[in-house]
Order: C-alpha cells, then structure tokens, then sequence
C-alpha cells in the first residue's frame, strides 16, 4: 500500500443526524479528506463517531477550530452555536461548510458577512445541498440556457413524512422553507423581497395551533411569485418537488421519482423517496466532495455567506408573515462590496466553477 | 495537511475510453484508491492519462502486473488480451478488476475459473457494473424480497444511439448482449441454456448483413424465457429496459429516466440518457469504490470469475445462433467444488456483501 | 329503416364556436335528441349551422325558446344575453342547458336563482362540464370515498395556449377562473368565502396592464385554501391539472394526458391536449347526453342554478380582487329553502343520480 | 317529441357478455340505431336483454337475420356459429358487425370471403375494435405520417387479470392473440406468413399443460419481427401495450393508462383497467357509432371479411405453433380481385375513410 497524496484534516462540530452522516461520508466515501477531530455536546456521541472513523475527540469546539491537526471545518451543531463557530472559523483562517442557518437572526449573519469581507477571500461554504443535486443543477442549466424563456413563477412543494412535536409554524419557516428561500434565490438569480404565509386547515396530526400545511408566497426584486406548499406531517414520504414555469415553457423536478416501476395489485406505480437521504444523498456526497477539492485550496465552491444571511434575512420576515397575516417586506443591508442596486445574487463561489463535475479533484 | 491510511496502489492496463474512465474514477473520487502504474499498448494514450493522474508509464502489461509497488490490477485493454493478462493476476496472487469479455473464448476462461479455484480465493472481479446499478439492486431486491412471485419472464431492451462500422451481428452479441446474459442470471439466480436469435428487417443505418435489430431469446435451467432486443443503431440515445414478469406483479427499470419534466412546444416529455456515462456512472463508480474496498482486503465483491466464463459460453452459443438460424444449446463444464447438478449461480462475491452500500470502507 | 322513440327537441341559442360544437354533437352523437331550431344573431350563421344539422332557425331567440316544437334549450349566447333567455326558459317551463356565466352579475343570477325556487323543481343546468370528465369524477370518488382523507389543499393549473387581444385580467377571472371556482367548490362541496389574486411579472405576450399569469387564492367555508395559477398566453397547449392535497394522501389529474409516448430525437415524451376539444370533448359529450336523458324527464342532471350563481359572485369578487389587490370576501345570499347557515352545497341534480355512467338512456 | 330521422334497425344475435354489451350500446348511446330484435340460444337471456331495450326476441339467428324489420345484424354468437349466420347475412344482403372469430376454420373464412367477392360490395366488418381505440389511430397515424420511420418491430402485451379455467394455450391462441394478429397486420398493412410460440414457465395459477404465460412471434411478409407476450392470469389487471420500433423512433401505446395519479402509502401511482370495458369501452363505442352510420349506408367502415379471414388462418397457423414447437407458415389464398403478389393488405373499409372522427352522422 502507498502513501497518498495528503488529505484534508476535518474537524466536524457535531455529530447528531447530519454531522455524523457528514462524518461517514468524509471517512468512508470523500476522496482526499480524512476526520481528525469529531467534537459534540454530547461526549458519548462524540466519541462513538470518532471511534468508528478513526478521529479524536475535542471537547471544547473552538479548541477543535483552533486545532493545529486541523485544515477546515464542519459545522452541524444547532443553529445558536453557529455564530461564535463560523467566526471562530474566520478568525483562524480555515474553510468551513456550515448547515443552515447560518446564524439564528439577521444581525449576527451580518456580522459574519462583514467578517469575511474583512478578510477578503471567501471561506464560509453554507450546506445548502440542492444545488449540488442532479435534478436541481439541471434545472437551473435549462432556466440559464433559455430553455424556458424569461421564468416568470416557481412552485415549490416540500413534504416531509413527519417531523418532531416541536415543529411548530415558526419552526416549519425557519427549517424547511428555508430551503425553498434559497432554491428560489438559486434558480432566479434574484433575492426576495417580500413573504406572504397563507394558513387554512391543518391536519389533525398537526399541535394545536400550528399551521401545517401552509402556503409561503415570495416576492423577488423583478416582482416574480414563488409559491411554496410546505406540508411536513404528510405520514407518506419525502417529496419535494419545484416546477419553474417561464415563458416559452415549465419544467418540473422531484416527479418522477422511482427506481422500479411496478404492476401489481391493479395498480401501477413506484416508491417515493422516503427519506432526505434517499432524495438528496447525491447532492449531499457531491457538496461534500467539492467543497474538500475547494477547502484544499483555501476557498469554498458553492452558497456562500451571503446566501446564508439572505436566507436568514427572508425566514424571519417569513416568521413575522406566519404570525401577523401580513405581507412582509425583507429588507437586506448592502452588500460588502456590491453597489446597493444590484440585481442579481453574487453568489460566493469561485467565478468559472458553476456547475457539479461529479469530480473534485485536488491538483 | 496529514497523512492518510494508505491506500490501494492500482495498475490500469489499457487506457482506452473505459480505461481512461476508470483511471480517472480511481484518481479523482474513488476512496482509498490511487492509480500508480498506466500501461497501453499505445504509449502516447498511456503517457496522457498518467500525466494527467500522477501515475508512472508501465510498457509491458506483465510486468505491470508484477510491479511491486502495485496491489491490484484493472484490466481494459482489448478482449484477446484478457487471458494472459488475467493468469498474471493469479500468477501474483493480486486481485483484479475485468473489463468484460473475461476472455474470447470458452476454453480460455474455463482455464482461469479452474487455475483460481486453483489458488482457492477469488481475486478476478468481472466488470458487469450493471450489478451495482442502483435501479437493478433495486430490482433485484425485488424479486428476493417475494414482491412479484416467481418471476416467470424477463425483457430486456438494449439500444445505442450508435455504434462504429465494425459492430456486425456477431459483435452485437459480444458486446452488447452479453449485458443482458449477465443481468438474466442476475436477476435470475441460474443458468443460461440455450440461445435463439430472430433476425428480421435491419435498419437502413446497418452495414449489409447485418441484423440490427435482433431479438435474441435465452432459455434458463428452469425453463424461463428472456427476451432482448438489441439494437445498436437507433440514433436516438442510450436506451436500457429491463421488465421482469412474476406471479403475483411485474416490474420495469429503465422507463422513467429523466432529470426534468418539460412542457414546451406542445409536448411534455424529458431527456434520454445520451450515453453509457448518463446511464450507467453511478453504477460504475459504485463498482469501482466497491472492488477497492474488497481489494484491499485481498479479496472481490461483485461477479467473478465463473460469471465471466458463463457469458463468454452463452455469447459463443449465440453467435452459432446468430449463424444458423438455430436454437444453440449452452453447455457449460463443471463449477469447481461445486455438483454439476447446480442450479443456482453461486456467484463469486463474499458471503454477506450482497447489496451496494454506497460506502466502501476499508477496516 | 324504422321509426325511432320521439326525440327530445332541442333549441340552440348561439352557434359560435361553443355552440356550434353542442349542435353537432346534438345532431351527431346524442341519442335521443335533434336540434329542431337553431337561433344567432349573426343570421347567417345560424343558417349555415341550421342547414348542416337540418334544423329551422328562429331570428328571435325569446320565440325560440317559445315554440312549441322545442322541448328543450341549450344556451350558448354571450353572456349578457343569458339573464333574459334564462329566464324565458323557466317562463315555458322548458329544461335548459345553460353554458357558463349563468348571468354577467350576481343579482340577476340570485333572481334566476329564486324564479327557479318559485317554480319548484330545477330546470336550469350550467355548463360546468368538467363535473363530467372522467378524470374530476375519479378525483371527486377519491375524496368521498375517503381515499385521501380529510382534504386540506386543493392546487389548480390552467394554461391557455392563447386567448384573443381582448383578454385582460378581469376577462380572465370570468372566463378562466370560473371553471376552477366550480371544480374548487364540486371537490371541496363547500362555499367559497374569499378570493385573493396575486399579480407578478406578466409574459411578454400579455398587453400592457394584463397580468397573466395570476395566482389566484380561495378560502373555502371551513377554512380551505385554493390556489390556482391561470396563465391563458404559454404559447404551448391547453393544460388542466388539478391536485388535491389530503390528510393521508395526494392526488393529480391532467399530469399524464397522453396516447402515444414517443421516443426521438433524444427525448421521450408525448404530446399535451392542444385544446379544450382534446382535453375535454369526452366531458362535453357525457354532459349532453346526461342532459338530454334528464331533460326529456323535465328535470336536469348536474351543476344547477345555485352552481351558477355562486360562481358568480366569486368571480365578481375575484374581479374587486384584481383591481385593490385586496382578500375580497364573497358574500353569498340565502339559499331557498335552505337554512343559511349550510355548508354542503346542495347541488341541484336529481337525488340518486351522482356519477356520469356514460349511458343517457330514457325510459 | 318529435320524430326522429329514421334509425337502423338491428338484430342483435348474442346476448352473452359481449353481445348485451353491444345492445345496451345500440340502445342508449349510438345516435341512428335501435335494436329491434335479440336473439339468443338461452331463451330467458335473450327475454331479458330484450325487454331492458325494447325489442322483440326471434328464437331462430336465421330467422331473425331475415326479418323484415332488420336493417343490419350484429353477431355475437360462439364462433362456430358465425359461418352460417354471416353468410346468411350476405344471402340477404344485410350489413353485419360480426365479433372475432369470422369463422372457426380457414377454410369456412374463406369461403365467405368469396362469397362477399361475389356479391361485388363489403357487407362484413370484423369487431377489431382496437382499430377505433384513439391511442391505436394516433400509433397508426404516428407510422402512416413517418414518425417514426420505417417500422422494424412490433412489441406486444397483452395481460388479462383472469380467464376461465378453459383458456388452454390454443384458446390463448385463437382468442386472445387475435387482437394482436389484427393489430399487427393494422399497424404495418402487410400480412403475417409465419407463427412461432415459445412455451416457458407457466404461472402456478394455469392448468396442467398450460402455457400461461407464452411469447408468440410473427413474420411478416417483407420480414419484419413481431413479439407478443401473452399473459392472461396475471391476477393483476388488463395490460394491453403496444410499442413499433422504427428506423429513426419508437413509440408506445398502453403506458400510461390512469385518470389519477396518487401519492399514499410511501408510493405514488395509478389504477390499471381493471377490464376491457375500461380499457376498451371508447373503442366499441365508436366502432359502433361508425358501424351504424356506415350500414346505414349499405356499407362498413372498419376491418373486412378479409382481415376476418387472415385472423383466423394466423391463429390456426399458431396453434399448430403451440403444438409442435415449430415456425408455421401462413399461407393465404389468393385476394379476390387482387393480384396473389399484392404486398398492403387493401382493407375493406371504404376509400377515404381512414380514420375515426368520433362522429358517424347519416346523410
């Protein structure tokens, strides 16, 4: 066996659900990364990832930022600690993809979009894995080579099978809609004016006094609607889909869904993704493995730290809609930078690299 | 940057379109894998890839094999030089990694089904990467699990857009049928008996006498009926189905293969897979990630050597076939430590590794 | 040759494009009826239509509706003439076939409603023919039958290949609208109390102040939403789809509208419905046979009176909606001989008679 | 009422399943007829029917044929009595719609071809109601327009959900592979010369001797291949597919058969016809509707004596097939009027009617 070329020292922050499935994929799937220090609340977690992925564990989190053994990192601990993680991050110097939200309010993504203007090269990567899915990046290639016309509406329907008691009509904003919010950003290169939330008749599987579903409805800058059904107690499975209709044509991702057709029964049909792994787990893998070939050079490759504060920006005006009935408008700050009038969105990522090659090689 | 666990060192022998494929899956995103020695019988090609991946020109293919800073081999040069190269893998005791065919004829490979029962390990590994294909899983899966009762007939479609002048009846057989000889026993768990071909009006785009399309039917020890249509020239795309027809349901792969939906210009529809990379990638890298986690554990995990050999003598009874107009028997010899009486395949593959995870990790 | 039961005698008002399809498929491919007079007030239509289909015209449509050869009506005027020969309608005692508006405003729709109260049985059917397309029919058993639980959404599409210059955004509303209005209020079987219209970038191909596409949105008596995008200029063909949204599951009509799928070009797909006739000439059809078999028994079989009215009122409510780009509510007045207070619709067919079964027989 | 443009008056001989079928059709939904006589080997059969529609019953089919209220006949007896009954038909010079099989034997089929020759005008339109289904006339249109190129195969499905316990393999044969017979012939318009059926595993649920299912194969005459997968206890549903593989597309028919698509269960989907009434109702409609405008003219519009008579000498060619394992030539007898070399099939139906308009007006 040969030495290979070195690899990218992770430190992952976090191990629930996604930072341990982020952990796996870097050790056992990512080429050119390897897990050095896993670190969670939870010392017993913490370790029982790092010991199946051959890392350490460091208990303080900034100490793991801080760690000398350590060239990028992971964020996946709980939104209230990304503020002080991110910019430790920034402080140190080191690449970091961070899962949404950025931050937990505007002023404190801010803060963090002002940090790294300061610095002046772009380390902050945030997790926004669609884009780096197959049917997404194609749809977005068909809006961006005409195949479409100018849009003019998005759709967006995102149900989720179930989710915890504490998902409440705030929450259902800040944790699903705002994937749409960046979808919607991603596909029409334009950020978001105002949000709109409709609430009729919730499902009985749903607490009293939560709104589920709901109808989100964006405003952007050019004055395209984006309607977003955002139902997640459905019982059924993980269906997530976005029609984009411009016009010389719509197009329509997150249909056809299925591995095997069948005929049995009397009926004919497939199986839904029933789970964010099986819908997004190559989007996942792909995000993961370019941001290493990015990291490895000291940059990110995909949403950056803008796109993490309008996102934050729009779900709060989003969480103000859900509770007074009104439309509300979202204001951004300018943009480090950027003149104040500009349209279109800026995104973060290194210019010339637009689309997943599949291949994150490191040179 | 820190120092990895080693990874496997791999010799690429023959660095044509699939070669070249491979050797850049194992260069840019297989885990734990690095392309050390490049050899092909045209050295310019051979000094391009390695070039390209960091890897040393090897001239002669035998002592590629024997060089001792390689572990394993991935053997996709031409077929006639299949059965040399793969007695060398033996001979050095190094897992392998076979493009299909396993060799051009029937004794020849029943030659290396017995010199590795010989050895008393498996270490030849045959490329049949539909097996790794998520929807054939899948399918696969199905019919295990019970979910279409016995399954009494399978279909199978195998259309190219185009292929070059050479590709005649017999070629066809080759090197596109013998897809659907590996995805029949697959999917079917015995043996190929016997093989008919239908040829009927060919499309103008076929050289004379040559049947493009053809319908070739295999009978299996059980007395099943697979039908494949194969059909090389359509101009259309890449277009594989596989059907399988139970008691109790059937089911299709294949039908459903798009990214987008679109309506523009009157119609609704979507795009074809273009190419065997569109198709058939995923299952290819699944492959490649899959072999270089059993490699490194000395061994293999997907067809072997004994399916090698069973396609090359199903292929050679359907070029008779495809010659007389007849129906061909398949007569294979005895499976070594195994009765003749057998009917199920036994394939090669460790016990308890039957499904692709996705995650190739080494201990 | 023999001579057949006695036909039910129909008078055609207006043979435009509408009517003159009704008259063809009366003289054609409905048993049991005959157009025996036919009236426009383009005279030379008329004779034109008459002469095809060997009918008498009448120049008045009020003595039309009179003459003592008709046993029934079928209007198919414009609108602003269809309060008066409703009128008339009832006047004779004569069943009639009403095509959609019932009247241009919602008093002299609530006076038919009540002249037909006076009159004690129902008399006036109203051209929702989508109630008879096998499609809304099955979507309609579904939820009766409980099969997607509780329904919560109800997300309409209506696109128009193109409308004439004319067509502003209120002429939507009335015209386009109003068929979602009836399916909204046929599935849900509940009264619409408010309309919302949300106005975006319009295409390029919409006049100066037009905004198409709209989203409009309806809250249903219980607390429903309805969302329904009306876009009328795509360019691209007629599509209709509807998709309800219940507790425990999902259901879309007009997604898969096709007869032959195609592979070419490198791209599958089939071709969409390119207009109404194609999409909804099977619904047209079963509502005039239903209609002739009930009219011949002096009642009707469908949307009635009240359907009619209470479209209507939405559609001027929808219209203050486009114009303030405020929620409007509707405000429905009482039903005869209901208690205000009702929530079901009370659809004025015949007790028992509840789904199309395509025979229109008579006694 | 009025009186009615004089109706055709027909004889229905047959009131099993089908025949009843096609009573109730002529009784309530086909503009232009009347059923005025039922007859029927079971007394109380034919009473019932009769009484539910209005018609006398005649006990004796040659009888009742001759009666001189009857217009035109519809038989729907057991195929052996149909040579006696056609040509009776013939002798009167009375047009007949007569359900497949034309005869029992080539020899009698032929004999009534000759018979119509001799009489100088088509009387005999065969019940191929897949001619008038829409997704066939849009295939049929798809290959007549170029669509998709010279046609080089043919791929047919034909599944149903059960049969009785008689369906031995040559009653699949003779009963339900004529409809692919027909289709064939329709879809290319060239005859069928050889028959090959391959016998393979059977489902559990066939008879001892039974092979259910089987895979037929056609030659045509210009040597094109036709495959028909003949399944007829599946359990499931009824399955009827069609795709033609042409030089530069391929298409097909049968795919997508649902009114609503649903997604419950953690599967999305659609119902399967359930039977031919659903899956073929449209079809016997309007072969009806057509037949009755055409007799009305003293003509037919739609499959001849002819195609009735090369129907049958295909099947009896492939029960030969069934039975001896081997390819069967067909061997026609000469056309009447037509040279022996004459490759297009020169269908009865008069010339320039090609094709269903849904309306079959009488003049």
């Amino acid at each position: 066996m040969a030495e290979p070329a070195s690899d990218l020292r992770v430190a992952v922050l976090g191990v629930g659900m996604m930072g341990a499935f982020h952990a796996d994929a870097l050790a056992t799937r990512t080429k050119g990364a390897r897990v050095v220090v896993v670190n969670d609340f939870a010392p017993d977690k913490a370790a029982e990832v790092a010991g199946r992925i051959g890392a350490r564990v460091v208990a303080d989190p900034l100490e793991a930022i801080r760690d000398p053994e350590v060239d990028a990192v992971l964020i996946a601990t709980p939104g209230k600690a990304h503020a002080e993680q991110v910019q430790a991050c920034l402080d140190a110097g080191k690449p970091v993809l961070c899962e949404k939200p950025l931050t937990t309010d505007e002023d404190s993504s801010y803060a963090l979009v002002e940090a790294e203007a300061a610095l002046g090269r772009p380390l902050v990567q945030l997790g926004f894995m669609r884009r780096f899915d197959a049917e997404y990046v194609a749809l977005k290639e068909l809006i961006t080579t005409g195949g479409l016309g100018n849009p003019l509406l998005v759709h967006c329907t995102h149900r989720n099978p179930s989710v915890p008691e504490f998902f409440n009509s705030e929450f259902m904003i800040r944790d699903s809609v705002v994937h749409e919010v960046d979808v919607a950003r991603f596909l029409l290169d334009e950020e978001i004016t105002s949000v709109r939330v409709l609430r009729g008749v919730a499902t009985s599987a749903a607490p009293a006094g939560t709104s589920d579903p709901m109808i989100v409805v964006f405003e952007t800058a050019s004055g395209r609607l984006v309607t977003d059904e955002i139902y997640v107690r459905t019982g059924i499975a993980y269906e997530v889909r976005t029609e984009v209709v411009g016009e010389t044509g719509s197009a329509t991702i997150g249909l056809d869904q299925n591995l095997v057709r069948t005929s049995t029964d009397g009926r004919w049909g497939g199986q839904i993704t029933p789970g964010f792994v099986e819908r997004f787990g190559q989007a996942y893998d792909t995000e993961l493995q370019r941001w290493v070939a990015a990291a490895s050079r000291g940059t990110i490759d995909g949403p950056g730290v803008w796109d993490g504060y309008a996102a934050v920006a729009v779900c709060e005006a989003g969480v103000k809609a859900v509770q007074t009935g009104e439309k509300v408008p979202v204001e951004l700050k300018a943009k480090p930078g950027a003149p104040a009038s500009a349209a279109a969105l800026g995104t973060d990522a290194e210019p010339g690299i637009t689309e997943p090659d599949l291949i994150g090689g490191r040179p």
